[in-house]
């Protein structure tokens, strides 16, 4: 699976500029098992000896790379595209953490869709007209102060999250919890709705206010996001604290 | 706290071959944040006018880099020394991503300590004596059939990994959760054993083994990091539910 999802990213470089960074960024991408390599009018030689000596055994990747004139003919069959920024840009897109694509970007990958992520010149970066294409921006968290990226190393730091990604979506879940699907929202309520009864039951507020206490368990069980067995686990404790209470308030009457 | 967990933070180049990776390593570095280099035995000029030109607003990192003509002189102030292997060595060492090590390393800063991160030669990495200096391996998950990751590319996945995890460490708790300090071991323990004598009590388990829900309900509490206060709710619940059994059970006499 790791490879098929990888199969479906492309990595877009749009107008690049030298090209030894053409070749970095192809061995770039191989280390990371991505393959699909699109150049979109570059302002320089793309087979150049520059471009291949950096390379260093991802030349294959410059060789079968699509070739586009307009962005939009490299993106036609892309369901999803990010463009990666170094500044904060005047264009109104979601903002996302290299993980935070990468997380997408595979999940997309693994519904049947294709994702492009496109680097910018190495001067001037992807234009307003350009990011306007993307369904979200890509900001890797510089330096404030020394934010100049090469291209490559963008290319690097994305290709590893998305690798990253990749094999953390194909690993099998662990062993005790296989099989244990987790829990939908409609069914975590259902939990609540059961815990606000039977803290009441109980007695549990013993005449405060239960809004805090019931807000805090649910902030608990949503960061532990249960499982469906564990759901049931949690409304069967829940179900025999409330008959005890009954039979409780049986004796009192 | 990032910039001053960072600067605790070495990069060690050994035996390097490229002056234009010295340059690239350098940029790497400083567009994370980090400043603070070493080069042992480089095997090339590392003020040459190439490693200049790569490092491209980076030349103060190569400028102020300590060298060193002995390793254990770069290593002899700090505290932990992780280094970078593309192949896995018959070195006893445990072996770390990237991320892990980042959070080791960030750990070792904040209490204190001053930790190296060693790279090796662009051919041959290093060497079993340098490996048996370091504390841990750290293996870049690259693509098996094509792992030549460049120098400065690793030095920049790392240097991105180390960047996050300071950010992450710099960060507040989330409001809600500030004030509550995490539980300890000894409270999760404490809590574990109330729930076990209240499950008996409200006869959840039914004549049926304890075991299993025990460790299912122990497994969910661990993964939700509970915090004093939640632990303490939880202790509330469990009371009141003993409270009722008992209630109960005086009714039964």
């Amino acid at each position: 699976m790791t490879s098929k999802a990888l199969d479906a990213l492309r990595i877009v470089l749009v107008g690049t500029q030298h090209p030894g960074n053409i070749g970095s960024a192809a061995r770039a991408m191989k280390t990371m098992g991505l393959s699909r390599l699109c150049l979109v009018t570059p302002e320089c030689a793309t087979d150049a000896d520059e471009a291949r000596a950096m390379a260093v055994g991802a030349e294959d990747l410059i060789g079968t790379a699509l070739r586009a004139d307009v962005l939009d003919d490299a993106l036609a069959d892309c369901t999803q595209v990010y463009g990666c920024t170094a500044r904060r840009r005047h264009v109104a897109l979601p903002e996302w953490t290299p993980r935070e694509a990468a997380a997408r970007a595979i999940a997309e990958v693994q519904a049947g869709g294709t994702v492009a992520l496109l680097f910018g010149r190495e001067r001037s970066g992807l234009s307003n007209d350009e990011l306007q294409r993307c369904h979200a921006a890509i900001h890797i968290p510089t330096n404030p102060e020394f934010s100049s990226l090469n291209l490559a190393a963008a290319v690097q730091v994305l290709s590893y999250e998305l690798r990253l990604a990749a094999l953390a979506a194909a690993e099998p879940p662990p062993p005790a919890e296989r099989g244990d699907p987790p829990a939908t929202q409609a069914e975590l309520e259902g939990l609540f709705e059961h815990l606000d009864r039977a803290l009441v039951a109980i007695d549990f507020h013993k005449g405060r206010s239960p809004v805090t206490v019931l807000r805090r368990l649910r902030r608990l069980f949503l960061r532990a996001r249960l499982n469906e067995r564990e759901v049931r686990i949690l409304h069967g404790i829940l179900a025999d604290a409330e008959r005890m209470a009954r039979l409780a308030a049986e004796r009192r009457q």
